[in-house]
């Protein structure tokens, strides 16, 4: 693979002279006409070989480029704030909005070969780390993102000539240090490790882009001319995404009345007396699972979904009489803002995600894609029936990480929804929480019902169960809600206690 | 000052049930005439004794409001994130916007006093923190916002006889900790403390609404009013500001020629051999310095500031180059974002600002209230005014936070300037870089040196210098930018050497 890029490609410094001059132009004419109608970003993913110019490519990039536009992101190795999330919780957090370009700069890829190279870390852990950006680049393609991926090459010979020019120059002596030579030491297994994840990850949607390093004007030119290419053909196609012949899969009607939801047994209830003393026994269980030394190490996202008036918030705030303030969060999903709404749809969520110890409750979440972007038609068929994927994906990480995902879906039937409409309207303190949207919702029930069936059926994991929650009864409701949560917590401090625990929650 | 507050006040059931629903309703309706037309945020800073029914009160606002748009925030007291940035860094990350309710729960005050009345600190640190606090509100208030302080007060007879009473119900015994024991031995610490806090801020801007809280009825009706009229009164107000007699001080016109940008010399220059051979000496040793084991315990601010074409970007260039790239941010400012222009002004530099050994470089900065907007009259003269105030507590926030603020002013004079339009306008690649505002913007030379006059006069200090820079030479002014980083640094690295440093350093 690698074959190709070790030719010794070379230009010479008159052509380089003649040619520079008209790429920048071009080059800078394409990024004002991003930074001016804003139809996607970029992502550009740089890795490479020690020496073969990546942090000279991250300069001339930002001189040839407007450099207010250009975000180069690249992450220290270990930062205690970041341990305190999933792993790509820091790419998510340096995701460009739409205009601007970003440089992911050499961690992604040589952050995993390099661990695999000095045996900190074995293959199947190499494929993971591969797998997981792979997932992620996969959606930024879906979601518009122009991604470019670029690998600058050099050949061994060519490294050790780098490294000793470097150092005999006073003025670029600095550059050279102790780990680049013992790297250097180690070139063919970085070589050979390299190979293997770049013919694993060039994929249709994100391929490589391999260059020569050893000639400066090589590198450049080639770099320019890749991005300038990228740029041009995606501005030309407009807003049109890169979508590569997605078939949405024909949906049958269903052949009976049955589904999850119709299951549920509405009718459960609890009496005044049993529920006071319920309610008291729970919340008094939460507040001392939650205050138990091994629930630092733990953090809990807890998703309340359900049918418009079904009794989220009042669920949500008995939840959160048991909780010290300074541990949770209640996170209300409304309209995204012009940040969000810039950037890939799952970038709103990442950012509200607790450290450790911490609980984050979603008011409404990111399952508004599957549920009323689908059935509002917000989004193309297309966007919501990745979603699925995407969403697992997410809260797999989240699960990895020692996070707690519990999922509830407050349901209530239809009479129950309409009286308590009109209980709201006749409050004059409740009459904000009803409006047209609501009556208008009323109406595309079964719609709705179906999302909700399809959502359970595709995003209940065993790692991340759905919970539905029988709501006629906001007594029965509220109950069931807290028991749950305590016995999903005290089920995962006690797999805390058992050495090297999978990374699993059954529920 | 608490005898007011201790008087046993206490309101029946009856009275309670009748007065609660119309008062919810009125509530609710001044929230969504808040949501609707978002004039203002509205922050309320919630403290009190132990028992006193902090917790309580923040459940019934969310039950009372709309939870979507009321904001808690507890910041836990020790957060490792949190240590690596200034101690106020949590609550501006906090600040809701226009529309937006925020509880600031029990800590900016009660956390100072509590440590007092422990002797972790002593009174002069008591009066820093208070200090600290009541600039923040001022700020807060001339941004425009709502800001109320509620103390929720109770004896030490009524502290004993409710935690007795909590403890007796198996429903709440989970709420009584041995830590509210162990405060409730030393009330009258916190009594003396917290009255003398108390006194010292409550300001005409922001005072003190003292509650008796022993009897909930009494309470929660009071809360409820307090709130209820404060937003009343200002959303009456429209969006006019609370600005109690501000007078802008006449403004004498200069009475010569002389002012600190004319008496620079700008015929400084460098040869090309001897910058070359400056330039390598200077990165190598930034690079160097970067690198030394104490620049973990600092963080690096860098502004550049400076007239148009004066060559700011091409000076971070020389700078970035010199530095690993996972170590620095290079932040351009432009027009803020909508999250960032529903805030107050300093928010969006805040949420910019660098962990320990960390380098953030500023392309314009904050610097812009004083210079652009007031020039261009996109803020009120008041506004601008109490920029300098804000800044220079803003830089000393982080100059007491081991963070070096270095700032640079690039000048170049008319002529020069001239030179360098004209000369972008003949390169295709660097046509973008010269606008209509540019040329606008010569127009208005005087008052922007005027603007720049003021500005140096009334933010130089010695904690956070500004540094003139001769820049009609790009090559002297770049080598003058990274040697004064350098010696800055170095001079920061031999403080820290020196045991109890003060958070001072001189240029």
């Amino acid at each position: 693979m690698f074959e190709a890029v070790e030719l010794g490609h070379r230009i010479g410094a008159g052509r380089y002279a003649r040619e520079l001059p008209p790429l920048r132009a071009d080059l800078i004419a394409a990024q004002l006409q991003l930074i001016r109608t804003r139809p996607f970003s970029v992502v550009i993913i740089l890795a490479g070989m020690d020496g073969a110019g990546k942090g000279d490519s991250v300069n001339v990039l930002n001189e040839w480029l407007d450099p207010r536009h250009v975000q180069t992101y690249a992450p220290a190795e270990s930062l205690a704030r970041d341990g305190d999330r999933p792993p790509m919780w820091r790419y998510w957090g340096a995701l460009p909005a739409k205009g601007e370009i970003a440089i992911f700069f050499d961690d992604l890829y040589s952050g995993p070969i390099r661990q695999r190279v000095y045996g900190h870390v074995g293959n199947s852990e190499l494929d993971q780390a591969l797998e997981r950006n792979l997932r992620f680049e996969k959606m930024l393609v879906a979601e518009g993102v122009l991604v470019l991926k670029i690998w600058l090459h050099l050949s061994r010979k060519d490294q050790k000539k780098r490294f000793c020019q470097l150092e005999q120059a006073a003025a670029t002596r600095w550059r050279v240090t102790a780990e680049d030579w013992h790297n250097h030491e180690h070139y063919q297994d970085f070589h050979r490790i390299a190979e293997r994840a770049l013919r694993q990850t060039s994929t249709a949607e994100a391929p490589w882009t391999l260059i020569e390093g050893s000639d400066r004007h090589y590198r450049e030119l080639t770099l320019g001319q890749t991005l300038l290419q990228a740029l041009r053909q995606r501005l030309e196609a407009g807003e049109a995404r890169h979508v590569v012949n997605v078939t949405v899969p024909p949906r049958l009607p269903r052949l009976d009345d049955r589904n999850l939801l119709r299951a549920l047994d509405l009718g459960r209830d609890l009496a005044k007396a049993d529920y006071d003393r319920q309610l008291a026994h729970w919340q008094g269980r939460l507040s001392r699972l939650s205050r138990k030394k091994g629930f630092a190490r733990l953090s809990l996202v807890v998703v309340f979904e359900g049918n418009d008036a079904a009794g989220k918030g009042g669920a949500i705030r008995r939840v959160t009489r048991a909780l010290d303030a300074r541990r949770y969060r209640v996170v209300p999903v409304g309209a995204p803002t012009d940040e969000e709404a810039a950037r890939p749809y799952l970038w709103r969520f990442w950012r509200q995600l607790p450290t450790r110890g911490r609980l984050v409750l979603f008011d409404r979440s990111w399952y508004g894609r599957v549920l009323v972007e689908r059935v509002e038609g917000l989004c193309e068929p297309v966007d919501w029936l990745r979603a699925y994927g995407e969403i697992n994906d997410f809260e797999e990480q989240l699960v990895r990480h020692q996070c707690l995902v519990v999922k509830f879906w407050l349901a209530i039937d239809a009479d129950e929804q309409l009286r308590r409409f009109r209980q709201r309207e006749a409050v004059p303190f409740k009459q904000f929480k009803i409006t047209a949207e609501d009556w208008r919702n009323r109406d595309r029930w079964p719609l709705y019902e179906e999302a909700v069936c399809d959502m359970v059926e595709r995003t209940s994991s065993d790692i991340a169960p759905w919970v539905l929650v029988e709501a006629n009864s906001k007594r029965y409701a509220r109950i069931k809600i807290l028991k749950t949560l305590c016995q999903r917590i005290a089920a995962a401090l006690r797999q805390q206690r058992t050495p090297e625990a999978p990374a699993r929650w059954s529920s």
